[in-house]
């Protein structure tokens, strides 16, 4: 870990430090060590977060920063590697969170020459930032302060140039909802975690970018080859063609015969009319394919709606989760509203898991009578009705009435506020509403949810292993050998998201560290970079470096848990009927394959293994109690 | 009108007619003689639907045309001489109509090498056409039908090329609703009068065009220096500010003084509220403006929302009519709601006025007791009640429920089925829902809209004498006089409309035959257009066609009239207070003006003299019964 890096191949090897307070941008070097022991994208973030961050601020106050990051890969002819990371304390769940965002703007602001962009302090007023390559500007925002995404957009990119590229707020975020998302200029997003309400706690609008730089390669010719190979590994990958003709909505479907896409809020009830989720029929609404910046899947699919009272909207577009958190978890399976829902949450800049998964709590609890109609503003809440579930959304992005300005708050902080048992109903996990899975159905899946650094997040555990049998089929009920599954695809996401590519394909093994080691090596010529087993051990130590930050926040054992529904009621449906989460026995075998201690602290031994030898002492003297 | 025209100078010199019956484009040279009788635009469209659309089809049918102009000026430097004019048979009042449209489409369309596109037939599925300069393809539109103006937009330009420039329908159009407006890719409308149907019944979901070519002028310097009076006018023009900064709707407040802008569906009951519409406060919610090609007034504002049920749009625009058919007319003065109301028009693709003053009839209606819940489908139609009118902007656009259905017919039709003494609330002339003035208030200007060769157009016999003194100031109570009036701003916007010319710059008399012939002359070289008076009879000459052609489908004496609350009801409200609006003697004096018979047609002395030779023939023939 000590060696130079001789070059800034695969780099740009600028950071653009933003100062919203004093209205000051700084570009600083990119420094070696940050790059050979976090190799870029979701690494680079977690260090900049940890050294940053003091624990304990307040994540809507200047204190708190918005790392938005690339990768060595970005921006390069590697495929599906030029998303885009955005990190920050969160302040829906209070703890550092990373949120990851495809389209061009990642590959963009690496053109412009910069790896990463540090954002920090508060704007006095609405602004937006103008990056032209070397030249950065602040920009009054006050014209699109209030604007949906799209609106801002187009004044955005008319204010600055045509081709540009930006992520930007919506009203969502200006309102400082806790579930508010970053949106790119081509409706991609940063979504989980309230990324967008940073920005609007900073009267930050927009980052917009516009580069001319390419990234410099070590060996171009030994990447082209490897590129070459990917190409064709593509074309052989027996999941392309659903990808690349359905996007994630391949599986939505399949999701639910597994167990997941679990309906009315995770109540398990059959999901009538779940036949509307087939994907021949999700298909038939399928009119365009959209990408991101370097990648063939295209897996961005745009929907068409041309009957009901959403006829006219043809939107890109509702993912597999989105399908589950508008349709499953509320009992809807109007497909053209979960469209219109979809769009809705682009256009305001909110996350689509975290609002539907909020209105499904609310709708529970309308059910079981623990709300009424005097707090809901008068709206029935129903499973199934879309218009009072679109109508919840708009609410929500403008903190409109009681209801939403309650769900504005996330799940967890409105079940706290609302009280009467209302906890049991809000599916969280550390304050990050949960995904379309079920931990009952698949217990290293599961696991993975309830151990997440960032909360529930699918994204950051997927467990191939169980859901796709890849690189090898486990018994997604057994507990046993499951903790070295979730440790061994969260060190793998996590190493693999800071070049940055895409989970879809590390959650297919189409991309790993094996394939990640050979192109990062050409593309940068660091040696370190080489080797596998380093890739690994990078990931293991984002992952750490993650949990310290959480725990120096105060997290222990008690938050690594799934809501107690999923602990105590016994699943209702196939194929999982019967089943529970067996938390206590997963968690003891997590911490140990982790070697953490008891309270789910990383040790001493570990830390320094992991040469993360300031944050063991950090920790040591911070958080834990003696 | 013997000369020959030696060039083409100004012109392309090219018609492209369009059979989507059989996918076959035909390019025919420009006749020189239609250039010299007609001038451009609005004349073109005037004399081809004269020639090919036999009196009596369905306006629905293949046999209708859709007549697409552009004029000599368009895509010059002259200033607001560059929009394109739609013309057709009105599905909507069964007779003649023109439809004028802003943005870059016109001078696009033009620079293609095209002076007018005819498009003729019906597709048998949905198509788009491409003019990508002398290349002209049919394509398959299935993705894009059934998609929103804005969605379809996006979709097209990406298949095509992105700078090209549009006219599209949205879901109204396809749906044949009957007050469907073409939209362009910036928004603009040709919305009067159906032409959205027409595109739709055809299944011609857009026509897209990219051009590379431009006029050549005959005299560049002479031109040059019109234009730079032209500027130099326009910037000493006392109301250049107020359309700069607000638009059309600088006068939105000022009409409701007048005594126009007629509350509660012409009850002209004091509008609650009304402070609303005043100049300062429709400036609060300006962020942005917009222009057609080639006009520095740049009179489109964009509007934007921040507080309310529709925050975060910002759209272009509601201009005054807008502000009156979604605002006054239903009595509702929530700005926001007209602004939404605007958005979701241009998006399904519906005109403004025909639609908001259709739902202020129903509104009548269920006021009445006429109609009731029953009929609304539930909805309790309310003065007022913007989240009302928005759900029945949505039913209207995509025939939703027994009420969107029928308003989808136009206000008269409906009133018909529903019968019940229901046509006595229809507010329309001909069948074309009333603007916002009142003739009441003003006897030229009804004069103008009882005579409207399309209905009940402002547009097209616009006051200015009465509304803003110019050429000189007339009292707008009297009744003398009034005829000569109306048919001096009928025959001068005729022939301004053939530049084809903004009504904006000719209402403020920025525009005229004095003006009009000099830069006409520069820039075509035909000898005629050297003098106002021949613009003058050009502009009497295409008055009388249109008549003419509308006298071949029925219209006679009886047509040229005023929904007849407002000839028995007096005016309740100041400055017009207890005036009723005297038809017949204004339409004596009128038709005598005009050199028209007593049951309103073009007498034969009349039309030969205007060098109809063959239109005096053809009515003798077929519309005058012996």
């Amino acid at each position: 870990m000590k060696k130079k890096v001789d070059s800034w191949f695969g780099y740009m090897g600028q950071v653009l430090r933003v100062d919203l307070t004093h209205r000051k941008c700084r570009v600083e070097p990119l420094q070696k060590e940050l790059v050979e022991n976090f190799i870029g994208g979701r690494g680079f973030g977690a260090k900049i977060l940890w050294d940053e961050i003091p624990a304990g601020i307040d994540p809507l106050s200047p204190e708190n920063k918005l790392v938005i990051s690339t990768g060595p890969l970005t921006g390069t002819k590697v495929q599906s590697a030029s998303r885009w990371v955005a990190q920050f304390k969160s302040p829906l769940t209070g703890i550092y969170c990373r949120s990851v965002g495809g389209g061009y703007f990642g590959a963009e602001l690496k053109f412009a020459g910069y790896d990463m962009v540090i954002v920090e302090g508060k704007a006095e007023r609405p602004v937006y930032v103008w990056i032209d390559d070397d030249k950065v500007e602040f920009k009054n925002a006050t014209k699109v302060w209030g604007m949906n995404t799209l609106a801002a957009r187009d004044f955005l990119l008319e204010e600055t140039e045509k081709g540009a590229r930006a992520i930007i707020v919506g009203p969502a975020g200006e309102n400082l909802v806790k579930v508010a998302a970053i949106v790119t200029d081509d409706s991609r997003t940063a979504a989980r975690g309230g990324p967008g309400a940073v920005m609007g706690s900073k009267n930050l609008k927009a980052i917009v970018v516009k580069g001319s730089k390419k990234p410099v390669i070590y060996n171009e010719e030994a990447l082209g080859e490897a590129v070459k190979e990917q190409i064709q590994a593509y074309r052989q990958w027996s999941h392309f063609k659903d990808f690349h003709e359905l996007g994630t909505d391949h599986a939505v479907y399949l999701w639910y015969t597994f167990g997941h896409f679990p309906p009315y809020n995770f109540q398990q009830r059959e999901l009538a009319g779940v036949e509307r989720f087939r994907p021949e029929v999700l298909a038939s609404y399928v009119v365009g394919h959209k990408g991101c910046y370097g990648c063939m899947v295209r897996c961005g699919k745009v929907f068409k709606v041309t009957k009901g009272p959403y006829a006219g909207i043809a939107w890109e577009f509702p993912e597999l989760e989105t399908h589950w958190s508008f349709g499953g978890i509320l009992g809807n399976c109007n497909i053209e509203s979960i469209i219109a829902a979809n769009m809705l949450c682009d256009l305001y800049g909110l996350d689509t898991i975290s609002t539907g998964v909020a209105i499904a709590f609310a709708t529970e609890l309308y059910e079981k009578g623990i709300i009424g109609k005097s707090e809901t503003d008068g709206l029935e809440l129903k499973w199934g009705d879309a218009e009072v579930m679109l109508e919840m959304v708009k609410r929500i992005a403008l903190r409109m009435g009681n209801m939403g300005n309650l769900l504005a708050e996330g799940t967890k902080r409105a079940a706290e506020i609302i009280g009467r048992g209302a906890e049991k109903y809000a599916m969280h996990i550390k304050g990050l509403e949960m995904p379309a899975y079920d931990p009952r159905a698949m217990k290293g899946q599961g696991l993975g949810l309830a151990t997440g650094t960032i909360g529930g997040s699918h994204a950051i555990s997927w467990n191939k292993f169980e859901i796709l049998g890849v690189p090898k089929k486990v018994d997604p009920f057994i507990v046993e050998g499951k903790a070295e599954l979730a440790k061994y695809v969260q060190d793998e996401m996590a190493a693999c998201e800071t070049a940055v590519f895409c989970k879809l394909t590390v959650n297919h093994n189409m991309t790993n560290p094996n394939f990640y080691s050979k192109v990062l090596y050409s593309a940068t010529g660091i040696e370190e970079f080489k080797d596998p087993k380093y890739l690994w051990l990078v990931g293991e130590r984002i992952w750490n470096l993650e949990r310290a930050f959480d725990v120096r926040e105060g997290i222990e054992r008690k938050h690594d848990t799934v809501p107690v529904r999923l602990l105590k009621e016994a699943m209702p449906r196939a194929p999982a009927k019967g089943q529970i989460f067996e938390l206590d026995k997963l968690l003891k075998d997590y911490y140990r394959v982790r070697g953490w201690d008891e309270r789910g602290s990383p040790t001493k031994k570990k830390l320094v293994e992991l040469g993360l030898v300031e944050v063991a002492g950090e920790l040591e003297k911070k958080a834990l109690p003696t």
